[in-house]
């Protein structure tokens, strides 16, 4: 018999919550940070790696994905897990975000959206069942329901119709995956409502009526700041059942993840260790640095001599920096993996503080070096 | 007492020579092959990588590095080796090829050349004292007398002028290493001449009388071809001492480097396989592969299933294929690795058959997939 989907909560310090997903491909550790892996890659970094460093469970895009190199491709290969050879957990998103920030000439109605790739110019259209069907076709374990991620600023009305559409959204993914899911894959519903208290109540309470196996706090993290964030998780986290996890989309930074993960989060994802990595910055236990600054240049410290992470602990700051200013793969490369190394062992600390009771100590020493902004 | 720097002839098949080089940071199987890492990176691939596929030796580019970060800037840093965390030898060119292929306002004189950077437009001069002391900051193992790379077409006269400006150059790089040089440190004397074998056997005559730990032959593969560049190997291999190593410098693809073992060469470099791998061109043991080729999308094969390199073995065509399409960093990552752990592998077959007296079939072997032409 399959390994069933299953959450356990093992210990809470005040609303912070340790627990374990359990599923066919292994164990998830919560609160859990999600690397990113848009189209098959999670950028810059060798899988290999990013397991070493911690990490339970990645995500990938459904948007990306089903555009190239196509979900039926991806099937026919074997799926995306032996595609991009990684034996793990993999969460998928329904691709409804995606297709209203990249895709052109969209044309949303009740049945879906459609709209042109910004790829290669074809139209497509992605619907609850669609979306349900990729996800299955790609063999995604943590699958989320075909949404719409109401914008910020929306007004009450605005906010309203588009929670509700979500709701009819939310009955027709479940179907689907009644349809096209496997034995322990999971699907999540995505409460929605904006900043309105009254909105996420009543998207909540029809969620949680349905049979999903999590819940995702949506429409969070698009540019609403983080105090509004927060506030709109202080009254929504405890609309959703204490025995099923919590997942925040596309959050965050350091303090983002420990202010959610007090409020009751337990899963999080976020392309900001990779960008960042990217573009120069490192995340460490002092704060974040600027490789790319001249105050780098001859500097023989590792960038954390704290961390675990070869990254992190092998390569002096002068080395990494010399790298950036000469354009060199290897930069971007060691400062990737280097922060999924720092962000995982964020994680772990987290972990560690709720089962010992001591989660408000790795808050403070997070926020002390941490600014209070959403990305 | 350091480890002295001194080369051993094991074995020989014909001209082609089984070798072992012995320096303080480690021996160097001969044939070799040296991956390049020019500016202190052996481009879009980790030492640890660079060294599991086999390489004893990575080379360094003196140029380069004089510029950016600063030789005497890596001296107070620790030396090449620590800066860029490689501790097995080093060997560096003198400089003198790059200056005249990338500087600007280049002014070549008796003393030396004066030269524009190519990165921010400061004037620099190298002369043979200045390369040899900057090889000494770098701390290379294996350092380049500085020489003229006589152009390729040249009348007898330039190429007697140049050769016999090189042979007053080694004088004053041998004069300088006696200075900057430390115990264990080797330099090599450079065999100028172009295609004219009176010329060629009058710089070999006098730098084989001078006391250098090895000689490369120069001037070649510079677009003379690769019938001209065996011809020059056939007459000017046989004037070099059979008691120190032979090196053919920025050679060249598998073809070029079986037919110059062929004729008695022991080192190698080139940037081929990482610059191929930055372009989707992979090289396997069935041949050179253009990953990009639509006929891989959906190829489920590894580059080269008798590989031993995790790069080769472990991720599939289609998937490379991909992450090319996507222009995920990942791409060339895999395929520098793959190219540079095929190279390694090619060395080894080498070395391998020439200790067993078969290095024929492995030239076969090799010419029958790739074509017959220099870089
Ligand atoms: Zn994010
Ligand atoms: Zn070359």
């Amino acid at each position: 018999m399959t390994q069933p989907f299953s959450y356990k909560l093992l210990a809470q310090d005040g609303a912070a919550r340790l627990g374990e997903i359990a599923t066919p491909r292994g164990v998830i550790r919560t609160p859990a940070f999600m690397p990113v892996g848009t189209t098959a890659s999670v950028k810059a970094v060798f899988l290999d790696d990013v397991k070493a460093a911690g990490s339970d469970i990645i995500l990938g895009n459904t948007y990306h994905l089903m555009l190239r190199p196509g979900a039926e491709r991806i099937a026919k290969l074997g799926g995306l897990h032996s595609f991009m050879r990684w034996d793990g957990p993999i969460l998928t998103d329904s691709g409804g975000f995606q297709v209203m920030s990249l895709a052109q000439l969209r044309k949303l109605t009740e049945k879906g959206v459609t709209f042109r790739s910004h790829i290669d110019g074809a139209m497509y259209e992605l619907t609850p069942e669609r979306s349900i069907e990729v996800q299955n076709l790609l063999g995604s374990d943590i699958q989320m329901q075909f949404d719409e991620c109401t914008p910020f600023p929306a007004t009450f009305d605005e906010a309203e119709s588009s929670m509700r559409l979500s709701l009819r959204w939310a009955e027709r993914s479940l179907a689907a995956f009644a349809q096209y899911g496997r034995p322990g894959r999971a699907l999540f519903g995505i409460v929605q409502g904006s900043t309105f208290p009254e909105l996420r109540r009543e998207s909540a309470a029809k969620l949680t009526s349905m049979d999903f196996h999590g819940y995702s706090v949506g429409g969070l993290a698009v540019g609403e700041g983080q105090r509004a964030m927060f506030d709109t998780l202080d009254f929504t986290t405890p609309l959703l059942p204490t025995n099923k996890p919590r997942y925040l989309m596309g959050v965050g930074t350091p303090a983002d993840i420990v202010g959610a993960v007090e409020r009751g989060i337990d899963m999080f994802d976020c392309v900001m260790p990779t960008r960042s990595g990217r573009h120069g910055q490192a995340f460490t236990w002092a704060g974040k640095l600027n490789i790319k600054n001249a105050a780098h240049i001859e500097d023989l410290r590792p960038l954390d001599e704290t961390s675990t992470c070869p990254a992190s602990r092998d390569y002096s700051r002068a080395y990494i920096h010399h790298l950036f200013r000469s354009g060199e793969y290897l930069a971007p490369m060691i400062l990737s993996w280097a922060n999924i190394g720092f962000y995982q062992e964020l994680m772990a600390a987290i972990r560690k503080s709720i089962a010992e009771g001591t989660f408000a100590d790795v808050a403070a020493r997070v926020r002390a070096v941490y600014p209070s902004t959403v990305e």
